[in-house]
């Protein structure tokens, strides 16, 4: 029987850096990759294959890197792991010193009647599958997504670049609802109906209707919508599938239980990416974030403290850091939103700033950038971060994600020393971090002299 | 006599920060700005006035932020202060409590002959005189640019533009000498050659040669190069006329002495900006950054530190934090680079990594990004940063300002949660950051397992 010093149970994001990053920090040990997918997709960049990317094969996760590095792969499927034994549906079965699960995560089913209809769509992370979503939404012309997270806001803004008419049907308030402030899903909401989106907000899809095929959707209010097609993007459901025949503790909504080094409830197993359970970095409760930059961030960590703990990290949780664009807006959060610190109880103070992304601002390329921050009022850390602007936003985020797991307070990032340039940032006088820092300080501040 | 609780001498980026700092901190404080311009510039917008702008005026620093916070501001130059009282050159006199020096910078003048012929003009914050400079340069089409800093290499970019034909010469081996390490300015070397500049670089303007009238300049190996204008862009110097007029404590090559909180040698006397000595971060030693984002940084902290310390600052001194563009490539540089690091004696690791900053790459508006992290081998902290990239390195150049602030090493970087998304990043799995950590982390990592 073959026999792996360390195996991974899965090849995507979370999967491969676990790989590399163990390779990285034991390069004697033997590793193996074992994946179901013939072909990797990079998972954020799904959304792009329907505009954007001409074709599914430009966002494939390159095999490359394992190669390169020495790690080997099989296209297989892990049906159980015994006694430090994988047991493979190819019959094979191999040893292993030290497992990783990286088994991802599949799309949530929502309760709505006819989901099973020709003409109904889930984004799944399966090539072959999704070009046949591709291929189908090329012939149709009014598109229903039900679900307004990130997957659905995104595919909707390249199906519009596609020149189809698109209904987003959002059971929540607003879009985006777990990650922004209402302002800022405001500003989404109202770029996406000015380019023809038709939204319907607060309301729930009670069934897909048509003969055979989706020809309409019913809302719980009786409205009926015609269309060709309907995506459904209501969020992902962490694979715990295999972790649950090993005996491994699962919490079936948010994961696999794991410790700050990945560790599962069974010596020499670990998890990471989307089928682990996280922590939410202020309170240490579950957290729903799935994402990809999260997943390496483990798979970084996990590789280094395998068979020994190199890194030792500080027990800080997941801190969601997401970013996105849509059509010439880009969004970004970190930690906190305001929506979050009410509901945490949180004693909290809002800085807001608005600031152009080129000074002068008669410039080329200028975006308008309004950003949020949220601070503990008495311990004055920052704890989140809310940003609309231009492209800059996908570092500003990053920058503002550091300040956070720094522990930052609003004195130390006013007195803060940053770099900028005409054609790449805001003018220094502006430069929205600083002034929306002022601006929560000047809240507390007793303005007596 | 007139009175006012603080006077800020000079209307840049500095002493504007400085009086709107002071006035948030203590609002009930009499504050008035003298300047000698009528019209103040965006000291970094400049070279911006040769071709991306469409008129100077569209480079101004506006009053209405000092209008809108009830800060007086007199054009006037103030010629001598004496006994707590400003004497201007007007004629009048006001009394102060408190003074804060925003004098800037001038323009070096480099010992080359027949730099007062017509036709040699040098980058002068001033408005008036930068109008005739556009005005000449409209009519040139041989433009010879004496000094390849940023302002040399900025004012170039914008001029090749504009179709002029452009021959730089830099005294040092390389473009950007005391910002970037040689691998890093051949970048920057190779784009301007490839657009058609002429580059004389390890080699001195020894004259300016023409009847009257610039009509070429002699290298100090004979070679003789035809024109029909010079640009003198050889550095700036700190503007101390006045502070050694006062009897402060001044070194005439970095400026007015002060400590952590800006204050001089003077009670009651405070400099900031072009016109104060800055230290170096990492050394305490003299250093010569002359950034408007450098001078924000102490307006900011002056502002709130003026009748009494509201915010500690740890003695950190300056850390210069660069961003530039020229043609489609970014440049930022942040901290030690790998020359500097050298030249003081540290025992550090080079970190190396390359990637698009977008993912897949595929997606439009790609630019290949190339990164140098400089960490110390033993105390593993960031020490320095070197990017090469598109639009995002403004930003990305921050956040690792922001992580050599605070003192952040290896570990905690590669451990780091960040974000990314297709569309404004590259992949998490190729974050540059974290890749040129990672390589950092490998040279120093004993593999014996």
């Amino acid at each position: 029987m073959e026999r792996y010093d360390v195996i991974i149970v899965g090849g995507g994001p979370g999967g491969l850096t676990a790989a590399l990053s163990a390779k990285n920090a034991y390069p004697k040990k033997k590793v193996l990759l074992i994946r179901r997918e013939p072909t990797a997709l990079i998972p954020c960049g799904i959304p792009y294959i329907f505009h954007s990317l001409a074709k599914i094969e430009d966002d494939i996760l390159p095999n490359a890197p394992l190669e390169k590095n020495g790690i080997d792969y099989w296209i297989d499927t892990v049906v159980d792991v015994k006694g430090k034994k994988a047991l493979l549906a190819s019959g094979k079965e191999v040893e292993y010193d030290k497992l990783i699960l990286a088994t991802g995560s599949t799309p949530a089913v929502p309760p709505i009647a006819g989901l099973d209809k020709k003409g109904v769509y889930f984004i799944k992370k399966d090539m072959e599958y999704l070009r046949g979503v591709k291929a189908a939404l090329q012939e149709a012309q009014r598109v229903v997504i039900i679900g307004g997270g990130f997957i659905g806001v995104e595919v909707a803004d390249e199906l519009l670049k596609a020149g189809k008419s698109l209904i987003l049907v959002e059971r929540l308030e607003h879009l985006l609802p777990f990650s922004l402030d209402p302002e800022f899903s405001e500003m989404l909401e109202e770029d996406l109906r000015a380019r023809g989106v038709e939204l319907h907000l607060g309301i729930s899809v009670q069934e897909v209707l048509g003969e055979g095929k989706a020809e309409s959707v019913l809302l719980t209010d009786g409205t009926k919508i015609a269309c060709d097609a309907v995506i459904v993007s209501a969020g992902y459901r962490p694979n715990v599938e295999l972790a649950q025949k090993m005996g491994l503790e699962v919490d079936p909504r948010h994961g696999i239980l794991i410790d700050e080094y990945m560790r599962t409830s069974m010596k020499d197993v670990f998890a990471v990416g989307d089928c682990a359970a996280k922590r939410h970095f202020m309170t240490g409760d579950y957290s729903n974030v799935m994402l990809a930059s999260t997943a390496m961030a483990q798979g970084r960590l996990v590789g280094s403290n395998l068979f020994d703990v190199k890194v030792i990290k500080s027990c800080m949780g997941s801190l969601g850091t997401f970013s996105t664009k849509v059509g010439d807006l880009a969004f970004g959060v970190t930690g906190l939103t305001e929506t979050q610190a009410k509901a945490l109880g949180v004693d909290y103070v809002v800085g807001r700033s608005a600031a152009v992304d080129r000074h002068p601002g008669k410039l080329p390329g200028v975006s308008k950038i309004e950003m949020k921050l949220i601070y503990a009022r008495y311990s004055h850390v920052l704890l989140g971060a809310q940003v609309k602007g231009g492209d800059s936003v996908g570092e500003l985020i990053n920058m503002l994600a550091v300040m956070i797991q720094n522990h930052m307070t609003d004195m130390e990032i006013d007195t803060l020393q940053i770099g900028t340039h005409p054609l790449l940032t805001a003018s220094p006088i502006v430069y929205p971090v600083i002034t929306a820092t002022v601006n929560a300080i000047m809240q507390w501040y007793p303005h007596e002299c």
